[in-house]
C-alpha cells in the first residue's frame, strides 16, 4: 500500500525517522550510564513502547491506568505510572496491572500512598514508589524541604509500597531562552540539596527519574539523575523544532491533509483543524500558527476551527494549490494530535509499512 | 447509579439544561418560520440528535462523511454535510449514505461538485447541494458576485445533484462586540444582493443556511434565511457564556474531575488537562484560563498540560481544596472537549439516568 492510498486526514509516521530518534536517545542514555523509561504518553502504541524496549529501554512510563493498562503485558518489565493516581476504582485496576507488571507510582501526597498501600496490601502486591518533588515546573510536586522528607519518609513505612527514590519534571526548562541554561542550573542544585537530605536520612536515591525531550541531551549535565522520561522525542514535532531540541528532519509524525477550497488566491483549506490538530498554540513560545506544512516554508497554517485548517498563501512560492493536493503537515505538538486519531500509519518513503491503532488514545481513567 | 459511582474525568450532560436549550431554540425557530438543522458536531451522538428531531429538527448536519454514516438512519429525515466532500473515497461513502438517508451537500467549487456528480450518477441516487458563500468568516466560501453564480449556475447543469440553495456560516458575528450589530447588518445586506441575484437568474433560494449558536436568536432579523445551523447550544460552554448568548445556568456539559495534587495551598491540580478538555482558550475573545470550576468562582482555572489541570486557589473563598475532592468544570468549548470522551454520561441531579457512546467521536474522514 503506499500513501497515496490513505484517505486523509491520517497520521503518519516516518519510520526510518523514529528508529533514527528512538536510536540516538539509546545511545545518549548508554553512553552516560543512564536507564530510559519512555513516557508514551507520545505515541500511545504498544508497537512503539516494544521499540523502546528493544533498544534497551528499562521500561515504560503512562499517565493513566487505562494507559498502563493498554502497555502492560509480560514482557514489558515495568511500568511507571508518573502520575498521583487517585480513588477506589481505579487502584483496584492499578493493582490489577500489578500483577501481570511490575509497577511503580509517582506521588506527592499521603493520602494518594495510603489509599495505594491499602489496595496493594489487599492484593499482596508490591508497588514502587517515586515522591515527586517540584523543581519550578508548578503542577504537581512537594517543593524540595521538610514536608519532601517527611512524605518519603511516611513511605518506607507503608509496605508493600517500596520506596525507590523521587521524581521531577523539567518541563520549565527552556534552553533555547536566556533563562534557560540558569534554570538548568538551579534545578541541578535544588536536586543535589534534595538528595544530601535523602542520603543523610538513609532513604533510597536508586531512582532518580527527569529528563523530558527538551532538555533529554543535557541530562548528564545534572548530577543524581539516573533515570530519562522523555516522550515526544519519538516522533518530535514544531515546538521541538522551535525548542532547539531538533530539526524538521527530525519530525517523524506528519498529519496527510488534503486542500479541500481555494476560495481566494490567498487562501486555501485543508480538511483537518483542532479535531485533527489540537488546537495546541506556540505562542507562549512566540511564535504563531498550528503547523508547518513540509516543504512549503511560505505557507502559514494561520486559523483553524474545528475541520477546518486554513492556509495564508500570501508568502507561498510554487505553484498554486489546487483542490484535491495533499499536503503533510507538522502539528505544533504532536502528543495531543495523535490522541485525535485512532490509526496511525507506519511509512516508508512512499510505502505504508504497517499502520497500528492507537490503543491509548482516549484512556482518560 | 449515581455521579458518586462515575470515575473521572467524566464527561456529563444535565438531561434537565439539555432538553430546555433544546427547547428553547425549538420555538424559536418555530416561532419565526424557520427550519433547524442542528449541527451534530457539538454532541456526536445519534441519541441527542434524535432528542433534537423529536422537536422537530428538520433534519441534522454534520461535517465529515464519518460523522454522517454514524448519524444515517432510516428515521433521519435528511442530513446535510456542510463541508467540501473531497475524494474517490469519500464520494463512495457518502453515496452509500445517501441511499438511506437523503443527503445535502455544501460545497463552494465545481471540482468537489463534479465528483459528487459522477458518482452520484453511478449509482443513480440525487443530491441536494447549497453553494457556500463567504460572508466575513474567511473559512471556506465563495465571495458574493460573478463567480458565486457561475458556480450555482454550473451545479444546476449537474444532475443527479440538484441545486437546493445557498449555505453561509456567520461565525465571525460576535455580538458581544460593538462591531457585532454592524457585522451582522452587513451580513444582511450581502445576503439581500446575492438572494435578489439568485432570483434574477432564477436560481432557487428554497435553503439558505445560516446561523450558528452565538447569533441564534438573531437570525430572524437577517432576512431571507430559512435554515439555521447551531451546534453548541444543545450544551453551551464558558466561550457562549463569554459572548453573552447564555448563562452558566445553561450550560449541560461539565467535566466531572477530581483534585489528585495540592501541593501548595495557592495551588491544586485537576485529573484532567489538554487531553480531556483540549487546550481550546479564549484570548480571542480577551479572557484567560480553560474553564469555569461550577459554584467556585474564585478559582482560576490557569494552566494545563496533557493530563494535569493546574488550577490557581488564590482567588478561592470557602474550604481549602483537599485531595480527592469533585469539581465540575464549565469547558471552554465544549464541542473539542465532548470529542475527547468516548462516553457521555446523562444526568438529572445526582441520578446518571443513561450514558452513552459518543459515537462520532474522532471521525476524521
Amino acid at each position: 500500500m503506499t500513501i497515496r492510498e490513505l484517505d486523509t486526514p491520517a497520521m503518519l509516521i516516518d519510520m526510518d525517522r523514529l528508529e533514527a530518534n528512538l536510536d540516538r536517545a539509546a545511545r545518549y542514555a548508554s553512553s552516560h550510564g543512564l536507564r530510559l523509561r519512555p513516557h508514551t504518553k507520545t505515541h500511545k502504541s504498544p508497537l512503539v513502547g516494544r521499540m523502546q524496549l528493544d533498544r534497551g529501554a528499562c521500561g515504560l512510563t503512562v499517565a493513566k491506568v487505562g494507559e498502563a493498562e493498554v502497555m502492560a503485558d509480560d514482557t514489558v518489565p515495568n511500568l511507571l505510572i508518573a502520575y498521583p493516581v487517585w480513588g477506589d476504582a481505579k487502584w483496584t485496576r492499578l493493582v490489577g496491572v500489578a500483577r501481570r507488571t511490575p509497577v511503580s507510582v509517582a506521588l506527592d501526597s499521603t493520602e494518594v500512598a495510603e489509599g495505594l498501600k491499602r489496595h496493594a496490601a489487599r492484593a499482596g502486591v508490591g508497588i514502587g514508589i517515586l515522591v515527586e518533588t517540584d523543581l519550578g515546573m508548578r503542577r504537581c510536586g512537594v517543593a524540595p524541604g521538610k514536608r519532601l522528607l517527611e512524605l518519603a519518609r511516611a513511605v518506607t513505612r507503608m509496605p508493600p509500597l517500596r520506596l525507590e527514590g523521587l521524581m521531577f519534571y523539567p518541563g520549565h526548562v527552556n534552553l533555547a531562552t536566556d533563562d534557560g541554561e540558569k534554570a538548568l542550573q538551579r534545578l541541578g542544585s535544588d536536586l543535589a540539596g534534595i538528595l544530601d537530605d535523602f542520603r543523610r536520612d538513609g532513604l533510597p536515591t536508586d531512582t532518580v527519574s527527569g529528563g523530558s525531550t527538551p532538555t533529554l541531551y543535557e541530562s548528564h549535565r545534572v548530577p543524581g539523575v539516573t533515570e530519562l522520561r522523555p516522550g515526544t522525542y519519538a516522533f518530535n514535532d514544531r515546538t521541538q523544532v522551535a525548542a532547539g531540541a531538533c530539526g524538521f528532519e527530525d519530525c517523524a509524525a506528519t498529519i496527510l491533509t488534503t486542500v479541500v477550497s481555494t476560495p481566494r488566491p490567498d487562501r486555501a483549506v485543508i480538511d483537518g483543524g483542532s479535531k485533527t490538530f489540537t488546537s495546541d498554540s506556540m505562542r507562549p513560545i512566540g511564535q504563531d500558527g498550528f503547523g508547518q506544512v513540509v516543504g512549503m516554508p511560505g505557507i502559514r497554517f494561520a486559523r483553524m476551527s474545528e475541520e477546518h485548517g486554513v492556509l495564508d498563501l500570501r508568502g507561498h512560492e510554487g505553484p498554486p494549490l489546487r483542490i484535491g493536493d495533499r499536503l503533510r503537515v507538522v502539528p505544533n505538538h504532536v502528543c495531543v494530535a495523535v490522541n485525535m486519531h485512532e490509526t496511525a500509519h507506519g511509512i516508508r518513503g512512499d510505502s505504508v509499512e504497517r499502520s497500528w491503532a492507537v490503543e491509548g488514545r482516549g484512556k482518560l481513567q
